[in-house]
């Protein structure tokens, strides 16, 4: 099956290259850069040099769109939508990595983002988060996979929503991020000098991955949940580790919480249950498709803290990404993923 | 003013070191190292080659009282007691960073550290925050100073808990430390390879700062306050940034929020309160005894959050240590501390 | 086919386990540690939790041969010798990546290492460099694998060696390594506080890998090639870059070198000849087989300049010794092997 | 005694206000910045919120000249001459960090640099390498400051080749740089994702500091000395160490190297020779103006390798201004400059 890279220069487009390059049932046709157009692969990412026989393209999607069979667009919001669009009606499927089809709300859109260049595509496509939409996935022809803080928060925490154990305001999402996760931006505050040995808390309660938290938290409970989030800049490249602190609505221990989480996710291949007394590390997912969840009960306290990790260019985007263009065309989901984490 | 620093080869003690040679009233007589007894300085580290033209003795505080006017105790919690004990017998003024006399209730130590070498001195020494406890502080001869985690929850929190604003349960403290926090503890989880790019939370709900941070929130909202403290190690060497997440009691907006931490902190010489919409970093506070914070109200969702950063050897550390010996000795609080962020 | 790896706790051995859970031909079927004997891999390292369902054993070689076909032993050395000649007498091949058998003569070892536990294997083992010794791999029984920093010393330099164009008195080799290089050793000297912003030069023209790397630049010269080999410590996890400085024997530019080296290379698999301009680069071989290599003649100053990167767990360990591996038992070199470097 | 600080918002500029701050002499006046003038400078760097009072400028040397008694020029290449020029016409002696000054020879300079702006002042300047033009500083009016990496070289190679004991041609220099030797250079090259735990060589035998090595070694030895100098790029911050690789003419052993090294720089406050076996480091130096130097002869293969580490912002740059502007205003050298390295 053909695929094509929309955005493949940017940190989500090369994960896609290197996690498909291993992939048994997907080839790369088409891979586009706007910057790097006609340029060869290898010539523009050393890293890649003797791995990926291509050129970038224009992204054209109309003219793209006979040499692909799916699409993978990592293309920045709002230049997504008018490529997802035109790929769609060439009858391309499409799995989106751009914030464009996330929020199924036009008017939540709007107030985030500002204007929608296709608004009659709003609310078509499937999230793609498997383990919440998994049956919706198989064989959807679109797909917008959800940012890389919203896998993190809610894989731990939307168990406890829809089992009804945790008060729905007041949640608290204090999430940890490598500068990966900002795209290649080039920008002084993303420079080495500034960022390593610094850490800090940014867009605090008005980031754009906020609404998106709170909409799928609400699916969950069945009725609007309110969630402050907090993102946090570290100096790392890769990956995400975040506490979510939530109260429970009756006596809940860190054992009753761990098996409420365990039981949700006995099957899953990708998240995995930590026992009691480990806590989730970005160095056990790096690499991976693995989001690594735990729970610790404050009781003392009347605090519950739901914990966990992944890598926010896997898990986070492109390996996301590949689960559900696994759905999306009938192969096993965990096709091309399984890894281990990069470790040391 | 003779000064002698126990301890002088951990990572406090060596920032002690480095801060002391810039003061002009305090002279370092004496520096103590079990493991590098006898050895120049300036050979043990080659950082303090041809600055300190001294070698380590070993720590018999006995023999050495006689050098000092002054000490800064820098040792293992449970090793500082005796030494404390004995430095004060002979008349030596203490400045304590150790665990060993910041929890002011014999059984609360007990519970979280074990027996205790020096039962009659626990409660006897003065909480080392100048900015809660100045008055306390000038002439004192015994102080503890907190540790580097209980600066950056209190400074923030304290003005709202003294104003009866906020809940007194359910405050969250999510806290990242690097790693210089943990001292030089020859320890494979703290290897470089094991923790650069990587991060994770750590005895969550469960850390010996805790019961500190509950204990000081307490006294300043005049009853009993309950905290969830959740630390996190990131891959940098020095620094803590802190998001403390508490409920206020009436409507309280972000500007409100912030122009109680600027009436509270307005003839402090360490604390900055940010302008609305900044954060504290760690590269603004890197080498130096200042304390950022910062608040958010998130009204939408009934949660202030509060924001601080601080070098944990500076003014969770080494720093404090000087800026309360400065108190307990007379001299200008700010006296050899004033100086700029390490940038970049 | 059956695969056991010695060591398997160490960084070289958890690489081993993830390179070879890809390997579509070798199945492992024993695990050892000796500190963590007992223990679940996934487990001990969360990284494999769920990757791995085997517990580690004891290093007991003669009990466990019977278990495995080929042994990868990534022992300290002196440790792996008897190790190594218990499974040879059991009829397994190895591929031995400690030091007990790179050295060819006994008098070096025994100079540079003390006395040898296993004498008589001394000089038995084929050198684990498949693009110098791949005929004499094919099929063996016994393979020494290279230290880290003899591949990238001598893959840019030997073919000048051989064709005879560079003098070999004076030879300069600048390595500059990660820390995981030297093991997960708990030492001071590798903690994150100590290493961080940190580098320097150690073991100048006396580290244990200058002989090795004399000697098979000897070989390839066919006369004695002298080696000043100066090692680096870099604030990296993975990776060396080295910088070779020798002298043309006749006018040699930037051009011709690099065509020598296109020449010799042009059909191996796993080394990367760049273009002019282009330097190596740890991001280009992080977690792949790959060393690329480059070359600057300066004729000006009768100086040419060889670079080289390389992931010292992978092409300098791990996956070198599994290209052996698949030479020794005659798999295809690349089997399991091609991958791409892990950007960013 | 009045000091205006030109690009006070680069990387060296930065350094000089926190290094300033401190110097008793010293009052910062002015303090310009093209991109943030009228901007306060607390406002535009948070590390600098309480510490310095004044708002940036615009650079307008013929305005701004009456404000200053002296100037440190902290612009880029090309844009510093016309200001120098306008200082000095004003009467304001100058310590310029630039390259515009530092090539005394005007057709190197073009060949390298390209057209320059005020001919007439190139060789006017004094180089401001204190321990090599000591006399020629004091009192001068007009100082061209060395770049970063031609300090580390100079100060561990100069004393051979004025001992006439190595060899002038096929010396080599491999030095290794933290990122903000490049300045806040605002390019994909220098953003976190793409430098950390990534390392490599770049402009090989062809980086602008070549010339002004080759320039200051040539008067040192009084004869055209040829040097290849090969920079690498670090993933660090701060910090340069270097390995200058030369044959000497005669016997040398690593005692006696050391003992011209001692002899050389025994009466100078910043270059402390390090004692047999031990190895510069940036640990040792960063934050401070020290230069760190040691050698280690291998006989065997009659090289002498000189090595040394430097805080590229203070020794490298800033640091070393001031220790000149000490020079020019008749202050003792060390004023304000004495500080102990920032460790860990």
């Amino acid at each position: 099956m053909r695929v094509g890279v929309f955005g493949a220069s940017g940190y989500a487009g090369l994960e896609l290259l290197r996690l498909l390059l291993r992939h048994p049932q997907l080839e790369i046709s088409v891979v586009t850069s706007e910057q790097r157009a006609g340029q060869p692969v290898g010539e523009a990412f050393p890293a890649l040099r003797g791995r990926l026989d291509l050129a970038f393209d224009a992204a054209e999607p109309e003219k793209l769109a006979p040499r692909m069979d799916l699409a993978f667009t990592a293309l920045p919001h709002a230049a997504s939508a008018p490529t997802v669009a035109t790929l769609r009606r060439a009858g391309v499927a499409v799995a989106d990595i751009s914030a464009d089809f996330r929020l199924r709300d036009l008017p939540t859109y709007e107030a985030w983002y500002g204007a929608h260049a296709e608004p009659s595509l709003v609310g078509k496509a499937v999230y793609g988060l498997p383990e919440l939409y998994r049956e919706e996935l198989r064989g959807a022809e679109l797909v917008a996979c959800p940012g890389c803080y919203p896998t993190g928060a809610l894989l731990p925490l939307v168990p406890f929503l829809r089992a009804g154990v945790v008060e729905t305001q007041g949640i608290v999402v204090d999430s940890k991020s490598g500068v990966s996760g900002a795209g290649r931006k080039v920008d002084a505050d993303f420079l080495f000098a500034e960022l390593d040995e610094n850490a800090r808390a940014y867009k605090v309660a008005s980031h754009r991955h906020g609404p998106a938290i709170e909409h799928e938290a609400s699916v969950a409970a069945g009725g609007a949940v309110k969630v402050t989030f907090v993102p946090h800049l570290l100096p790392t490249v890769r990956g995400i580790v975040s506490s979510v602190y939530c109260r429970p609505t009756r006596a809940l221990s860190t054992g009753e919480a761990l098996a409420l989480l365990r039981e949700t996710y006995a099957d899953e291949a990708f998240v995995r249950v930590l026992p009691e007394g480990e806590t989730p590390s970005l160095a056990a997912v790096r690499g991976s498709n693995f989001c690594d969840v735990a729970a610790v009960a404050d009781e003392r306290n009347g605090t519950l803290v739901l914990l966990s990790s992944l890598d926010n260019l896997v898990k986070g985007a492109a390996g996301q990404a590949i689960q559900c263009a696994n759905l999306m065309s009938g192969f096993p989901e965990q096709t091309g993923l399984l890894d281990t984490a990069f470790l040391p």
